[in-house]
């Protein structure tokens, strides 16, 4: 018998067969530089580490409320009200298992089979493969330099005239290029969405990652968009596998219902050191600074090595290089650099399934002497 | 405009609903004796909390493997050799956020919006609330003391007959009456799947919690049928979020790929710890001693105080009583006696949406003297 449905017939996620691949060469021995996954080099803030450590010690790790402990609802609530001068309600904010957790909840909340969902591209492949594995037709629109690398109010406005779109997922920092968009332009896109019957879910979890203008949420614009943030990039906490979502006050109840059935709860671990990294920006903004170096040095050698073409890179901790000078494979561009010279990196393709294939991204998260090391081996094996 | 999609229509998970109530009543300063989910008593084994704690020490908590680390998949893989006597490659193994992302994996590789998907009742409510979510129709089979409240090979070709099944999902033990299949009778109902064609997805979650005649594994009988199992139950990690799947080879590059796009990976500490959780048998046994001595007593004692119709209790830790005689509303039942009387219980409209509402789920998986003080919590609200 046929064993696999057909929605099953998903993309991988490029970047992480990568770090497969380069997890198993350690194992083997091998010494590689670490570009390819938007990972903290560094570990979680040690208030993070010290709470979660007390809590372990206090013996009962348990089940907790499906929307989230409530310590945790609070402070994030309160931390829009500290960052972004904006009145959150703690019953708005939904606990998740990373913003992946959020962003299925959030496609299956507002959106039936059949549905038409709005992605720029470049963007971020988990969106387009959850989509269409939950039965909703993905239409891209191709994004260029000419609108910094996102959709304008009168793009949108077209693609919706073309297919009746039900959603618009944005995000600002943009994952593979760090492109932002200006808080004008986010109201403006904002407005769109209403006047258009477009839900917006908007992507902030490079949020506190910048170096040109200041992020806003969309959340200043809307309190009907759907914003999903996580602490597994400012807050360096990948492994720990937590985020949130801050929703409309009138479809609580059913994310709730929906989560409690999907993952009855997060990991209560996480939850309770996820309170104190609100504490930690000290620590945080030395981590920061360190990205805003790497990605100053990454500006000046790429270059150098002959990738010039690179996107503006606002924020995240991402470079998006055109490589076309090389290669038209991006897939076999990154296993073979990772192969040969050590070095890995994300293939374009994961990004955009057309002109990824000669694009690659570079995530320069990590330590300052990876990325010397990095450019290096990345100069040699390109000569 | 219309903001929630038809699908995320879902029912509560409502024995989440009131451990949420009586987390609440708590802060308020109420003692509350906690019936309701199936949640160990005590806290996750020693050599768990200190593997965990040795993990946090050593600082980085990042990405892992999509499929899980590799020291944890072939620390599960042997665990089927020493404990069933089954031959099985960790490469088979997929480690997921609890058995919830488990089956929602599962689901989504197997079934195509409009399959047909055969559940028995009483049964786990995400299942069916799961299913539904993702387009697929449920078939209920109500199940019945005759048949030990399980499907046999008989009923599952009738309703086969009635409307084409494309899957099955059995537990054994079951949630929420503990009932078990016999290891004969198991081997049966695998085959009969196999005949029509119908996809197994064997819950085995209770597993190690027995108290009648011993476990087996779907694994036992085929290499066709996905297996889920968690470490919250037996292992007492509930909050840490970890489970797993054992799938045919041939699938696990698409089950790799969806995990991926919808999860990244899985919590790492808890991965970690997880690798220890087969060592701790010495501690493991004795709790489960504590709850084959809570089990002795709630079926002693219930009868006593008028619940005398009950479910075998075959395993797990849930004695699944018809309360009938007092109510036939068992979520106001279960509301009423949790505001009233400070007890905690599940309704059984969770797990029976029609003969569930005079039945009610009680755990036993709690402290010896919660068992005592509930039973006479309970005595006194009934008078």
């Amino acid at each position: 018998m046929t064993i696999l449905s057909r929605r099953s017939a998903v993309e991988p996620f490029r970047a992480i067969d990568v770090m497969t691949t380069a997890f198993a060469l350690e194992r083997e021995g091998r010494r590689i530089v670490h570009m390819a996954v938007g990972e903290p080099g560094a570990p979680a803030p040690k208030l993070v580490r010290d709470t979660a450590a007390a809590t372990l010690a206090s013996g009962r790790i348990g089940y907790t409320e499906a929307l989230g402990i409530p310590a945790l609802r609070r402070r994030i609530a309160a931390y829009y009200g500290a960052s972004h001068g904006l009145d959150i309600s703690p019953e708005r904010i939904v606990v998740t298992t990373g913003s992946s957790a959020a962003f299925n909840l959030a496609f299956l909340t507002l959106f039936d089979v059949g549905d038409c969902v709005c992605l720029p591209t470049p963007g971020y492949p988990a969106y387009r493969n959850i989509l269409r594995t939950l039965g909703l037709e993905v239409v891209e629109i191709p994004t260029t330099e000419e609108t910094r690398w996102t959709v304008t109010p009168e793009m949108l406005a077209a693609a919706h005239a073309r297919k009746r779109l039900k959603g618009l997922i944005l995000a600002s920092p943009n994952n593979p290029n760090g492109t932002m968009i200006a808080p004008h332009d986010l109201g403006a896109i904002v407005s769109a969405c209403r006047e258009l019957g477009i839900r917006l879910i908007m992507d902030e979890i490079y949020h506190g990652l910048v170096y040109g203008f200041p992020t806003q949420s969309a959340l200043a614009f809307s309190d009907d968009a759907i914003v999903i943030n996580s602490f597994s990039k400012y807050y360096c906490m990948t492994g720990w596998r937590i985020g949130w979502m801050v929703v409309p006050t009138e479809i609580v109840r059913t994310v709730e219902c929906l989560h409690q059935n999907l993952a009855l709860s997060v990991n209560a671990l996480s939850q309770q050191a996820a309170v104190a990294a609100f504490d930690a920006t000290e620590e945080l903004e030395a981590v920061k600074a360190g990205y805003a170096a790497n990605r100053a040095f990454l500006l000046e050698k790429l270059p150098e090595i002959g990738l010039d073409d690179l996107h503006p890179s606002d924020g995240a901790f991402y470079v998006y290089a055109n490589v076309r000078r090389f290669t038209n494979d991006s897939v076999d561009f990154a296993r073979r650099l990772l192969v040969e010279a050590g070095v890995s990196v994300a293939p374009g393709i994961d990004f955009d399934t057309s002109r990824g294939a000669n694009h690659i991204r570079f995530s320069f998260a990590g330590k300052p002497t990876d990325m010397a090391e990095g450019v290096e081996r990345i100069a040699e094996w390109l000569r």
